[in-house]
Order: structure tokens, then C-alpha cells, then sequence
């Protein structure tokens, strides 16, 4: 493909993008395939020569599409959102364009600065303490700084390695023997609610775990990680890290950060904040006083690309202190030069991450950021919240359904109340949520969750799409509306 | 931004890409800025109101091109090649389009599907042992398979893990007690021309590591990793995991593989070939008995991002078994729905890497693939290979330089003879040629690496842009001469 046909190729793909989001309105969120499907479809091996480009455009709208889940479907409501916005797109254009491995400050000095400079916009942003900014208010560098990684995952495993990392140090500063051998005996803090991603972070590390169990409301307490810890330094294991989140995925609970905070203080752990999915919120101030505790964590991490317009990958971490995690990831070779200067802006990132490569994601964030201004991200976490407060009010004026955990941001987590059942009993309630969230599924206008909270079956859509509008949450609500009655119907007949 | 605008701004952008490639062919690799240079250029926080468009691209031409490393120049020989190609950039956009979070066949069928597809369609490209593909040539359903990582480290983090697990779940079977304890006594063998990625996979693993000596043509040899296994086994340490390497960072050299596929079955231990560089040479036959051994790995990783056309990251890794792997990478949630049926097509790619979320990256692969055909991509390799040959012809006939290496793929490894300056010794060469590099960069017109190896300063560019032409390694030869003569005159005038 020369670039006279790249011209005429890449403007057909913008407005094929175009013509996509035009009909994301109301697609439906789900394909209907079956596994296996594209395999029956497309030859078994590359072809020898060259094929025309417009045979491969037609496979993706034959092949391709049908199999496609829409998450950015206005209907959409599963998991939690995966924003994408058009200035968020055309950061991924321009960032495959310049196509650099941003590993090192050298390496593109571009790609390392604009990092930096939007990390420190966006933890001002939302409201983030100064000991995360890279440049402090009076014009000084600190420790800490910003980081883009590419998933919640990877930013739980660079925390983890931090953390053990400190632990190691202060155990060797101690004269403990065999410090290193000491990995066996660490112990990671979770709540029973904390994203699968802690435990497996915990896992590639190879530390202990304890899920700690939280409370009524799905709430890390002080009180239940100080027992836990207190427990493990009994048996002789060496505590070092806990992950506080704001913003479950189960329910968007939030952890009691100040109680973690203080157990991390006393007990000197690493206190990992994990607000993947809430964080955005906190760009609105009125959310801010739910997120007292982050500024004395050691680290904060949450998705851009989640519920602030920017393109899948956009995972912003911030840490206090980088000394830790980067002498746990930093590993010399002389193919790999350093840039002498201002730690602050020769920082090779590539210390600050599990890989070595890097894609350019500060731009599309940048875009992102100039194009909708903080008023436009306000607005657009407050449009969502207003819906889903909106969906909850409806759900409650019905009478048949119970809000499992009031609503806080965009998550609503609901079921049909056991009492709404002519067989009003737990199993009854299960069974019947169960079938809700199954029926709705089926129908396809529009995807949710359904999930089990202790053994209890609840529905928990997600509001937060960037392309939906409230007519998408009113077609969720009658939706829902229309298959209780069929539930509740099916259940009085015995079915 | 609505979408009408995004119709103009993306045909904008396309054609600032494709500017910007017609720029590319003879444009300087490294910027002239100084850390801290954009700093000075921007605010310090993100707008209150949205900013108009126009002015975000003004200064991306302004203040970000100033400081980006155009990795896509002809005249860029630094590192290893990044390939960017018109159809990988057409694939970022659909998938930046389409912006899914493909962790589980359902969250999109067509992403998942395509990636076991297309890594099957690459298997065979590579001629790999049918071991690792998913479905074999008679069509039954294996235990390999491929996946695309995001670069070659995450591929070390999860061949080592998966290594792990494999120890782990033998000591158990045997009966050890305390198996889940033995982690720091476990060793994972590389050799000291390893890339520093596995290094830092142990590290984040918390593994110890061995760097084996390498022999003189810097190839890991079997009776060197054997010596080192056995006088770990005798020091009560566990030998888990080696990783050779098919093209090494600094020479591109190729490792013993045959010999560590012996020690490797004799001793239990994972084997991972590491072809991040080279393993593209595998798509021309005549590559392939160089790789001999590959077929009894566990696992062989190459980055079809670096030297096949396809844009960063697209790490290709394929696992012999994904048994141990899955084990360990797979978290159980009621929010990460599983679903039933074939495991090949219904794998969540999650169990297969680090991260939870993945981006949907075969759309390009695929793109690639079919656009070049088989035939595209080995021409593409082939033209690279018979330029570095050409290379290393003229460095020699010019009398002054020797090979530290004979060039094999699209690496030259050479240095100025001692003999060739008026004070003959290793400490003058080493001067000499440090002195090279440096005036070759800071010229600008080039950029090439200047390594250590084995304490001796040496040069290697390396020659594999997507976008470069014979003039290109014209320009790096009469750019190294030019410069030869200036240090060699500057040695005999004593400076």
C-alpha cells in the first residue's frame, strides 16, 4: 500500500469510524455468534500474495462485525464502561503515526515530557495531593509522579513490586538474614470485594494473599485488616501491602481509605489505592470528600480509559515515591543509555512499568484533556451519576425492586425484592434475579451484568457509555420493567 | 468534538500521516531538544473550557514534533527496528473504532476468534512446529496456541510464570512439603547476552537468576548451561526455567538451541526462545535451520512489531501447552463470566498474559498479513538482510573495520581495528570508537547505537525500516567513513 492509496484508505476508515458511532446510538451491545464461528469463515493460513484491501474491508463488515461486542453501544451497561471519545481516537492515529517505543527519555523525549507534564494535569485534575505530582505548585520536583500504564492490572503489580521492595529494604536495613528469601512469608491485603486483578498481581509476584472480609456494605474496614494483620505477624508471616479501593466492581463500595491509612501507617505497608473504575469522579470536587485516605497512600491508580474519554489503554497511576519501584525495576544494560539531567524529565519509564516498550498514550490523554476541558470531563461524570440516581429513583417508585447498595456515581446495584415474589424467600429472589438478568441478556436491546453478591443474585448496570444518552437508560428501564413482570408472572405460575 | 468534525479532523489526520511519511525517508532521527524542553512550552494544568482543535495540532507541530525520536526515518539504525506500515496504522484505527476489552471471548467473540486465527495463520508463517498452533493441520484441538502480547517482557513475565507453576506442581506431586515455599530457591538460566527483559521478569517473578557465560561468539552453549544447572542442583537451589535466545540485543547471535532443548528435557526445566528481533527472519525458509531446537521449546516469542510491518506493540507468543499457564494466570470472578465450549475458541486471553484488559490487536496483524501476503513479508525481510550484507562488505573492503559478528539478519556489528589506528591498542580502538558513535549521532543526519561488549566499544546499526531504502544504508556507510577518517586523524594528531 503506497501512500497515495494510505490516503484514500485511511480516509474511507474515518468515515467508516464516523458511520460506526452513528449507529452506536442504539446498536445492539451483543453479537448473536457461536464459538468457533470465524474459524469456518477464513482460510487456514495467510495468503502468499498480496490480497486487495477492499477484500479485507469487506471481511471485517461480514466477518468481523457480526462477531464484535459493542461496548460502545449507548445500550451497553456491562462490566464497567470502556469510553472512547473522537479526540481520544485521534490520539491513537497520531500516536501510530509517530509508532516510537517510548521506553527511555531518548528514546522519544516527546513521548517521556508530555507524560509527564499530563499526568501532572490530570492528578491536579482530580484533586490528587501534591506528593503524586511530578512539578509541586512552587515549581520543585518531588519523588513522586505520574505514569501511564496500560491496564489496573499491570498498575497492581508495579505497586506490589514497589512494596516488596521497600518491605526487602527495611528487613536487610534491619540485619535480617536472608531478606531475600523472606517472599514466601509476605502477605498482600485485599477485601473479598478487591478486583481480581490484586490477586493476580499477587500471584505473578508470588506473595501470600488474604481476602479480608468486608463489611455490610462491602467495605474494607480498619478494624478487619488490623485483626488480619495482627493474626499474620503472630504466625510469624511479614504484612507489607494493602489495596484500598474506591469503587468496587461488585458495588462501587468505597473502603475506608483513613482506617486503611492508618493500619498502613502503623504497620508500615504499602497502601495501593485502586479507584480503576470511581477515580474519574473525583474530577468533580463534591465526590472528593468520599476519597479522604488517598493523600497518604503510596499509590493511585485509576482508568482513564474507563469512564473519562479516553481510548482503551489509558491506566493513570500515581506514586509518592518512585525510589522503590524503580530500583525493583530498573535494569542496566548498555544498549539501554540513560540521559543524564533532572530525574524528573530524563525519567526512563520503562523503570516505572513491567514492560521495556511503551506506545505514545500520553497524546491521545492530552487531546482529551484540551478538547473537552475539565467543565467537559465534569460534565460528563455528572450526566451519568444523574442517570443512574434517575434509574435508581424509578426502580425504587416501582415497589418491586430493592437497591442492593444506593447509588453513588454510575453502577446501579439492584434486585428484585424477595417480598415482590409470591415466594417471598431468598432462594425465590435468587432464582428469579437470575432469570431477569438471563431474559434481559437474550432480548439483546440492551447488556448488563448480572452477578452474586454473598450467595444473592443482583443486577448491576453500569451508566457511563459516551455515547449513550438518557434515552438508553430509559430503554434499560423499561426493559427491566417489562421482564419483571414476566419473571414475576412466570413465578406465580410456578414456572 | 461531534462526529461531523471528526469526519474533517480524522481526513486531516490522515493526511498529516501520510505527510508525515513522505518526510520520513531522509529525516533527521533525533531531536535537538533538552530535558525539560516541553515544560517550559505548556501550562501547568489541563484547560477549565475546551480548547479548539486547531490549536492542539498546532502545537503537536509546534512543541511535540520538536521532541519526538522519529523511529520511522530511513536514517533511524538505533536499537532494532520498530515497523509501522499504512496497514498497521489503518488497523490501529479500526481497533481504537471498535476500543473493546477483549479479556473474555464474550466481552468480543471477533477478537478473540481472529487472534487464535491470525497467530495460527503467523505460526505457519514462522514454519513453528504444529505443537503451538491451536488447531492442528488435521484439525483437532491442541493444547498450544498463540497470543499477542504487548511485548516480549510481558512474554518472559508469562513463560516464567508458567514455568513456575510447572516446578511447583511437580515438587507437589512429589510430595514436597512446603512446595509454594521454594519459590526463592527456584533459578531461571539466561545467559549475559540475555536481553535485560528476562532479568527484570525474575526480578518481578522473585526468581533468582543465573547469567550464564556466554562462549565467543556470544551463544549460550549446552555444556555451559549444564555446568551451571548441576552446580545449582548440588547447592540445594531448583532449576525451573532457561530462556535462549534466537538473535541476541547486542549481536543478534543465536544461541545453542538444540543444546539447551537437551538440558532443558533432562533437567525439567521451561524452555523459552526468545526471538524478539530475529524470529520475523523465520517467515523466509532459508532462516529456519538456524532455528533448529525451537521445536522442542515451551514457548518462542518474536515482535512482529519490530521487524514485520505490523504496528507497535504486537508481541507474538505461543505456548507449546497452555496447561501450567492458565493455571496460574487464571482469577476467578462472577463478574468475568465464562463461556462454555471448545477451549480453543472460547479461551479468555486473559489467562494468557498479565493485564486483564487487552486491546484488539490482530485487526491488525490481520490487516498486515493479508496485505503484504507471505511473499510481502519475506521480500521485506530479505531486502534488510542483503543491505546489512552489503553493509559489512564495504566496512570491510575499506580495509579500516572489522566485523565483531558476521552479519546474519539486519544487524552489523563492526568497530574500527586496532590496527587501523596509529596507537594499535584495545584501550585506543575502544576510544576510537566511542568517539565514532558519538560523532555519528551528533551529526544527526544518522542514529545508530554504540554498545560495550565484553568491555570492547563497538557499533551496531541496525537496518529494518518499513520506510527506508538502499539509499538509507548508502547514507549510514558514507556517514561512517566520513567520520572513521576524522577520528582516525584525530588519533594519529593525538587528541
Amino acid at each position: 500500500m503506497d501512500v497515495s492509496e494510505f490516503r484514500r484508505r485511511g480516509k474511507e476508515a474515518v468515515d467508516a469510524i464516523a458511520d460506526y458511532y452513528e449507529s452506536m446510538a442504539d446498536a445492539a451491545p451483543l453479537p448473536t455468534v457461536e464459538p468457533g464461528y470465524l474459524y469456518k469463515l477464513v482460510p487456514r493460513e495467510a495468503p502468499e500474495e498480496p490480497e486487495p484491501f477492499d477484500d479485507i474491508i469487506k471481511d471485517m463488515e461480514t466477518k468481523i462485525m457480526p462477531g464484535v461486542t459493542h461496548w460502545q453501544s449507548g445500550n451497553f451497561f456491562g462490566w464497567y464502561p470502556c469510553n472512547s471519545s473522537f479526540p481520544g481516537i485521534l490520539g491513537e492515529m497520531y500516536s501510530a503515526m509517530f509508532n516510537v517505543v517510548g521506553f527511555s527519555w531518548l528514546s522519544c523525549p516527546a513521548a517521556t515530557e508530555l507524560e509527564t507534564v499530563v499526568m501532572d494535569w490530570l492528578g491536579r485534575l482530580l484533586g490528587l495531593d501534591s506528593r503524586f505530582l511530578s512539578i509541586k505548585e512552587d515549581g520543585t520536583e518531588g519523588r513522586g509522579g505520574g505514569v501511564i500504564q496500560g491496564s489496573a492490572s499491570e498498575a497492581h503489580v508495579v505497586a506490589i513490586i514497589a512494596a516488596r521492595e521497600m518491605a526487602l529494604a527495611r528487613l536487610r536495613a534491619q540485619g535480617v538474614r536472608d531478606a531475600d528469601q523472606m517472599g514466601a512469608k509476605m502477605v498482600a491485603y485485599f477485601s473479598d470485594q478487591t478486583h481480581s486483578s490484586g490477586e493476580k498481581a499477587a500471584a505473578i509476584v508470588g506473595c501470600k494473599t488474604r481476602a479480608v472480609a468486608s463489611d455490610s456494605a462491602f467495605r474494607l474496614t480498619k478494624e478487619a485488616l488490623a485483626a488480619a494483620v495482627e493474626e499474620d505477624r503472630r504466625a510469624g508471616l511479614i504484612p507489607f501491602f494493602v489495596c484500598g479501593t474506591f469503587g468496587t466492581t461488585n458495588t462501587a463500595a468505597i473502603d475506608d481509605l483513613p482506617g486503611i491509612a492508618d493500619v498502613a501507617g502503623a504497620e508500615q505497608l504499602w497502601f495501593h489505592v485502586d479507584a480503576a473504575y470511581a477515580g474519574a469522579a473525583l474530577a468533580c470536587p463534591e465526590f472528593r470528600p468520599l476519597a479522604r485516605g488517598v493523600e497518604r497512600a503510596d499509590s493511585f491508580n485509576f482508568n482513564a480509559h474507563k469512564w473519562m474519554l479516553t481510548n482503551f489503554d489509558c491506566s493513570a497511576m500515581w506514586v509518592a515515591d518512585s525510589t522503590h519501584m524503580v530500583n525493583a525495576l530498573s535494569i542496566h544494560r548498555e544498549y539501554l543509555p540513560r540521559t543524564k539531567g533532572s530525574t524528573t524529565f530524563t525519567k526512563d519509564y520503562r523503570d516505572w512499568q513491567v514492560p521495556l516498550g511503551r506506545r505514545f498514550r500520553a497524546l491521545k490523554l492530552w487531546f482529551v484533556l484540551r478538547t473537552y476541558g475539565a467543565a467537559g470531563i465534569r460534565a460528563h461524570i455528572r450526566r451519568h451519576v444523574e442517570w443512574a440516581k434517575w434509574l435508581e429513583a424509578q426502580l425504587l417508585a416501582d415497589g418491586r425492586f430493592e437497591m442492593v447498595t444506593p447509588v453513588v456515581f454510575g453502577l446501579a446495584v439492584f434486585r428484585i425484592r424477595p417480598a415482590a415474589l409470591p415466594a417471598p424467600t431468598e432462594d425465590a429472589a435468587n432464582r428469579a434475579n437470575a432469570e431477569l438478568a438471563r431474559r434481559i441478556n437474550a432480548d439483546r436491546r440492551v447488556f448488563l451484568l448480572g452477578t452474586k453478591l454473598r450467595g444473592m443474585d443482583v443486577l448491576r448496570p453500569a451508566i457511563g457509555s459516551s455515547h449513550g444518552t438518557k434515552a438508553n437508560v430509559e430503554l434499560l428501564l423499561a426493559v427491566i420493567l417489562e421482564f419483571a413482570s414476566a419473571v414475576v408472572a412466570d413465578c406465580a405460575r410456578g414456572e
